[in-house]
């Protein structure tokens, strides 16, 4: 049943979530539910760049509220739909380019050898550590990378260094390479704390013709001295927290060669007002100029809370940039280290864990469970001990 | 004649012409020439990012050394192609999509009559004054800003501000608004210090059948206080320097809502390194959140000294958002009010006046003519009156 107006069904949804975008942040979720009925929790979090507990927290209050339908994927009620009347239409969809999805990078139809290559390298690869924030990039969003970076001039390149490299970056740009028959990268080199990873990526590298420094190391720790000041290029895609930004930028730093103009190609999923803020305020305390931002450029296999997106940003050098982390890091890093005070549920399906609790990635059991397990899709779980305090 | 190495000639390059973006901002001009040649300065510009100026001093030097050839458009000398055999390839534009040419919308083809419509609007509109850093987006422009804001959600609106609007981008979206029969904004206000401007957006307004609240008012003075507080969207298109960029954005922050998740459209030309992260660092201050940045997005006609191109960038704001100037500001503003101890020199062939000198937006008299009059493409000037120190 629904209480009162618009107005107030805002103001309220946003109160019991406690949501930082405010009333304008519900109304986005609202008007992206009538865009893309039936909406999909996941749906509705890449349309409108919020992370997918939040959505399914908003969702839950709308449901209490007769908004929403009980039954899922969410439709309006016709309660619902008849209170959105005065909301502007999206028309986000029909401006979007049909071509490239807006991402500005097409994939062209000749690359699908190129595409099918890696999805037989992906399937082979190590499997994800959702301890590390690790997800991997799809295949399109690989390639499209490579492409965006040859649009922007930073491929081909003298010297390119992936700073964490699970998602395979140095395998996909060697494999466009090869497709069109340039290398893309002089001097190439990847630097990640696994093993497994490395042995892989050499591997495919090598099926490829490509040699490469793989350096196994502690981002935690300064680079090696071999690595330092010799890149033109860094590409990251670092753990999900503010201190995972800040570390892995300023590791991409140090292994730029100094003066203005080298380039930096961060990925970072969407966060709330404060934390998007916190993170722009270490970039622009890195001396990292903004040179490109694309919205949900990144998509991911069966990510968790970003709900499968993650923007990507062209940062640039500038006489003033150095790292703002010099010596080794010892406090909290990936998104699990943040949790406290929070509860561990398992997904009865595939026994994928999640932390649920006030400050942890999901608020609520129900939040957990109207979203579904990001890698199975099932809605139940079970509660496992409680996670240590920090 | 060339003397020494490609590393040396980059060096040697960037240092005479005092290069802010240094060896790496050279190379990345002799790549474009390369890839556009024959290449005017105005692409070459263009293509870099660079400001007209830097990229005409660059050029006069590489001409000095044998580099490129001495008839234009520039391309390279024997000598030259050689040099360059090292570097990579530039491949931005394979890269790019074709149907958007990488701004991520595209204008539908049964738009030809709202082109029309505002191409005609625009013949008659009152000219641009470029003491005020004035130019005037292109059509093509106009449309795709406006399908750009249908992408990201942010048109329709409830209430929009367009915060100076020698571009008319009310009647842009007027126009759009009409052409696909839905009023894209409930209530459209317009700031300008311009009355001609602002009548002339009127009248085309009224064609349109539609009304906004036209407010003559000097942005150098705090908002009008019905115009405080009440608007979900601001667009703007500031003067040309950091403390324009900050006045603007400050009043478009005190035209909005408070409260995160309201938006501020800024487009902004491209700058040196210094003052890229100068103005990243008032975005930062001013708490708005980067949500998006297109690179060139926007297209000018005859802007001199930004080669026609601009940024895009969509600023979200935060729960800390407060503008950073509150009271009259009475600075500098224009690119005009930073000359000091520069000559003017005017054009032969038209009159239009440039400002040469150390820290003037033409470093030398070689440079202007190098580019060319941004008006009338011509190279003859002849100098007037030293302009007044500040």
């Amino acid at each position: 049943m629904i209480n009162g107006d618009l107005a107030g069904l805002l103001t309220a949804v946003a109160e019991a979530v406690g949501l930082q975008e405010g009333e304008s942040g519900v109304e986005r979720v609202l008007r992206a539910i009538r865009e893309l009925e039936p909406a999909s929790t996941k749906a509705v979090s890449r349309h409108v760049g919020l992370p997918l507990p939040v959505i399914a927290a908003i969702n839950n209050e709308l449901r209490t509220r007769g908004v929403v339908t009980t039954n899922r994927p969410s439709r309006l009620t016709d309660a619902g739909r008849t209170l959105l009347e005065s909301l502007p239409i999206d028309l986000s969809a029909a401006a979007t380019c049909q071509s490239c999805d807006g991402h500005s990078v097409e994939i062209p139809a000749d690359f699908d050898p190129v595409l099918e290559r890696l999805a037989l390298i992906m399937e082979s690869a190590p499997g994800v550590d959702l301890t590390l924030d690790q997800s991997f990039a799809t295949v399109e969003t690989k390639v499209r990378r490579v492409l965006l970076l040859m649009r922007y001039g930073l491929l081909p390149s003298r010297a390119a260094l992936c700073v964490g490299d699970d998602d395979l970056m140095a395998v996909a740009i060697a494999a466009v390479g090869a497709a069109i028959d340039r290398p893309l990268v002089q001097r190439l080199a990847v630097v990640d704390i696994s093993p497994e990873i490395l042995e892989y990526t050499r591997s495919c590298l090598a099926e490829l013709g490509v040699t490469a420094e793989l350096v196994e190391h502690d981002l935690r720790e300064p680079l090696p001295e071999p690595l330092r000041k010799g890149f033109d290029l860094a590409l990251t895609d670092p753990p999900y927290t503010t201190e995972g930004a800040g570390l892995f930028l300023s590791r991409a730093v140090e292994a730029l060669v100094p003066g203005p103009g080298r380039s930096v190609v961060f990925s970072f999923g969407p966060k709330g007002p404060a934390n998007t803020l916190q993170v722009q305020r270490v970039i622009t305390e890195l001396g990292l100029t903004v040179q490109a931002m694309h919205r949900n450029f990144n998509e991911y296999l069966g990510a968790g809370i970003i709900a499968g997106v993650s923007h990507l940003q062209y940062l640039s050098t500038t006489a003033e940039t150095a790292p703002l982390v010099e010596g080794a890091h010892a406090g909290p890093l990936y998104t699990a280290d943040q949790r406290s005070a929070a509860r561990e549920y398992v997904c009865n399906g595939c026994a994928t864990r999640y932390a649920v609790g006030r400050d942890a990635e999901w608020p609520t059991i129900a939040a957990l469970k109207e979203a579904g397990c990001a890698q199975c899709g099932g809605d139940r779980f079970r509660p496992l001990q409680l996670i240590r305090d920090k």
